[in-house]
């Protein structure tokens, strides 16, 4: 059975739209998702840079972020075919691993805890795809990259990349 | 350059002294290490497994472990020739991430944070080696396993052996 590791952030979970939400309302800005493309909030707004990032010490920040669309259905029919293990780099906001633990728990409780990791640098992962956003992960992946689209890497080319959880189905279950 | 996983409890963090001390307080009990040899506690002592495994719910359990002898020193040689990476099976017991995570800060600060991982089924780690007191996690793993003698698997066989951190720096450094 061949193996897919899932990223979480801004692939099964959608960490965007409560973080523009959060800054907007507290600096009385109107950014929106499509503001982001290309970029990132901390890139755009710089000067506020460690502000935006402290939202993701708060050890609340990522328990009720919305469930990516599709995202239960697909990985529940691709786990009937694949080994699912969920790999997020929870190291550098480690304030965040009860929220990530809990989070996936009421979700994703089809998946058994035992294939969760929380890891930094996604290299140590052995598994025959990497499904995220971040194309940094692809790097020194042993396996093949998928790029799944998010506003930050709007831009990136060179990998195979799926824009949501039905071309990740069609890519897998073709 | 190779890279070697390391387990934490039993090979970095001692995790029996404490466990063992507990429950002979609470317990009215004079087990000693070496009557763990071969065993474990729960299995010494059926009748009261479930509050043997209920200390290590505690979050604050594996904060304040022993450190193994030896195994910063090693590891920070090691850590000149071999890439490092902490590799523990923490989802059986979510509880513990913070303290683990803090532990690992406080002894083994001269190792990067996106080095450490949390996991459970440990053949998702992508590495040339595994020092590890649990030899069922070999059996899926990828690369050469290297069996860390723990009371538990005194009596275990068909693995490379190092008894201490003395030999895992021969074993590695000869």
């Amino acid at each position: 059975m061949k193996r897919i590791a899932i990223d979480m952030d801004e692939v099964i979970a959608d960490f965007n739209p409560k973080h523009l939400r959060l800054y907007n309302q507290d600096y009385k800005d109107n950014l929106t998702l499509e503001d982001l493309k290309g970029g990132r909030l901390a890139v755009l707004r710089p000067h506020l840079a460690s502000e935006i990032t402290e939202y993701l010490r708060d050890p609340s920040f990522f328990r009720d972020l919305e469930v990516v669309k599709d995202s239960q259905r697909v990985i529940q029919s691709l786990s009937q075919e694949y080994e699912i293990y969920i790999t997020t780099a929870a190291m550098e906001f480690p304030s965040s691993f009860t929220a990530k633990y809990e989070w996936l728990r009421e979700h994703f409780d089809f998946l058994d805890v035992l294939n969760f990791v929380f890891c930094g640098d996604k290299s140590i992962i052995r598994a025959d795809y990497l499904i995220d956003d971040n194309a940094s992960h692809f790097e020194h992946f042993s396996g093949q990259g998928v790029l799944f689209t998010a506003p930050h890497n709007w831009n990136v080319t060179g990998y195979d990349r799926v824009n949501n959880w039905q071309e990740v189905q069609q890519y897998f279950l073709k």
